[in-house]
């Protein structure tokens, strides 16, 4: 394990804000954006945090992503908004159209958006708990550039998908899920190329359609789309009912890119010249549409804690819930810093160095 | 293969609700409950089909399950519905449930119910598309009884939990995903213990956690709550992402029965008495809501499309999108009649012998 380092919340948060406004974004876009960057970070969701900074700056200095962007509002009624975002940064885009999910709901007790033709919005999760912090359900999906293959098929038809949920149980916990609904995302088959270990049986397929633990055919087939992919949550074929995975990842290009007039399946792609041009979704449901909100909080106490102390398997620690490590994560970062990776903060400073912002990690 | 028997969606219907009108059902509940029933062998889900309807019969016979019984409703907004089903028909209940969600959504835009203390309610793509004839989208779960062991687990916290999900495209087209979120159904595991062969890796673990092929042996630790399950869509660990399913059952939990006040988690038992009192969920959406519903179903159109026409890989013959297998088999069974095993033909039999109602199958 490399050596890891901890910085302040706030800190992190100010120095983002600060490299997102030397890029060009207005002080509310940057620091919302900076918000949800370090937001990954302190959860210990570190492929979605800060290491991707660099990212966000080479998009905006190349002008694939813009600050300063306003969305098309395409539909709104009482219960729904749909937008195109015309290619504005998607993570504080994302934040703003959760908040006007929220304020839909208080009044009409729920709401939905879908939104076109916006960039990476970072941890779905993050805009499900903004709702589960006011005492509703949130729910949230995106589209991404497209990887994953159907089963019984040899061609990328859809991205990692992810799909988020959150509900609160008392005293500021809660489960909320987030995950790819691929076996696995990009990033991990990236992990296996650079340790040069096969992949496990059930990742990804070739241009054929078949099985395939080479890690580094696969990432160079994938870039020049000659075909093959990741495979969907279940795996290849049908024993793992990877079919399953298959139908979710369609739910979510329908929700976010269907319903709102947006790409879908084959046609989201990344290029040197645009972003993919993901869509997502959001809904926020208040809980007292169904019980008092404490009866449903109290049973989710309940239903977290019979899940918290199940009986581990030989061999393992514990059992976990949804959004459990997130949490106790987040209470770590709370108490001492964010953590980062060496190379994460390395980073880090060369942008602070480059955009003449100063850095709060000493070298 | 064994032999197949065809006959007339309506006669089969017509005798299932007779024999449902002699255990003591009123017509309406009688009529609707034959109905979901076929269906599921009309789009050729013989395992929720009319070859459950000895387990009704039992049921219904035994008083664990019982006809004209009135609900109780708990909560009532514009957009909710929250009952008590008091052990009602699981089948013609939730048909209703659906029927005044549907309703509530054309006036408000989106409606959701949430059922507890129910029965098996057959199967769950039913009801969404009830709402996908109406230009809406239908989401659907349930909880059953637990079999399901969380990721490094080793006791039984959930159970096979499905999800289902409709939109329509044009021409009775639509998008049908029903799947259960464990791995595979008890259903399975009962077929291999039949065939006596080994279950596949990444099904089920013994009562240590610890993976297992041994079909009976996890059949009997299953029957006498010993411990030991059924694994999560992802299968066991980490490396296939097991922990992903495990989170979607409790999505599934978390909307029918903690959203009900009902029963939810291990404590999810059938038993010689009662029924396992399952809870549901039923949600429509009106389409309008996004865009103009004739330009989603248009979208719609081309994804399936692309779906259905994206190359096969090497090996298999075609590319399949969620509820294509189940349309093909209701346009089949239109024209020529309902697809049914000797087996459940056999049992057919007996139960009309059984109850003076005539059997429209020739011996």
């Amino acid at each position: 394990m490399s050596q890891k380092i901890r910085i302040e919340r706030s800190k992190l948060e100010r120095f983002c804000a600060a490299v997102f406004m030397k890029l060009g974004l207005p002080p509310d876009e940057a620091q919302d954006s900076a918000e949800i960057l370090v937001a990954a970070d302190a959860r210990g969701i570190e492929s979605h945090g800060v290491g991707r900074l660099w990212r966000y700056k080479n998009g905006l200095q190349r002008g694939i992503m813009a600050g300063g962007v306003q969305a098309t509002v395409l539909r709104e009624t009482p219960l729904s908004l749909v937008l195109d975002a015309n290619g504005a940064m998607g993570l504080s885009l994302s934040k703003r159209a959760m908040t006007r999910v929220i304020g839909k709901a208080k009044t009409g007790g729920a709401a939905f958006s879908s939104v076109r033709n916006s960039n990476h919005f970072g941890i779905a999760g993050y805009y499900t708990e903004m709702a589960a912090r006011e005492d509703m359900m949130g729910i949230c999906m995106t589209n991404t550039a497209a990887l994953g293959v159907p089963t019984f098929g040899r061609k990328a038809m859809f991205g990692t998908n992810p799909i988020a949920f959150s509900i609160p149980a008392h005293d500021g916990r809660k489960f909320t899920l987030d995950m790819a609904t691929t076996v696995v995302t990009r990033g991990k088959i990236e992990v296996y190329d650079r340790e040069q270990k096969p992949l496990p049986s059930g990742w990804a397929v070739d241009t054929r359609g078949v099985g395939t633990s080479d890690a580094h055919s696969l990432l160079e087939d994938m870039l020049y789309q000659r075909g093959g992919g990741i495979m969907p949550l279940g795996g290849e074929g049908e024993l793992l009912s990877g079919y399953k995975g298959y139908g979710l990842a369609e739910v979510v290009d329908i929700m976010t890119a269907v319903l709102s007039g947006g790409v879908f399946g084959q046609s989201v792609i990344d290029s040197q010249a645009t972003s993919a041009r993901v869509c997502h979704f959001f809904a926020a449901i208040r809980l007292d549409l169904f019980r008092d909100p404490e009866d449903i909080k109290s049973d989710m106490d309940r239903l977290l804690s019979e899940l918290e102390n199940a009986e581990p398997a030989e061999g393992c620690e514990r059992v976990y819930y949804a959004g459990l490590k997130e949490h106790e994560a987040e209470s770590e970062s709370a108490l001492g810093g964010v953590s980062l990776s060496e190379k994460v903060a390395a980073q880090l400073r060369q942008i602070g160095e480059e955009l003449g912002v100063p850095v709060p990690i000493a070298p």
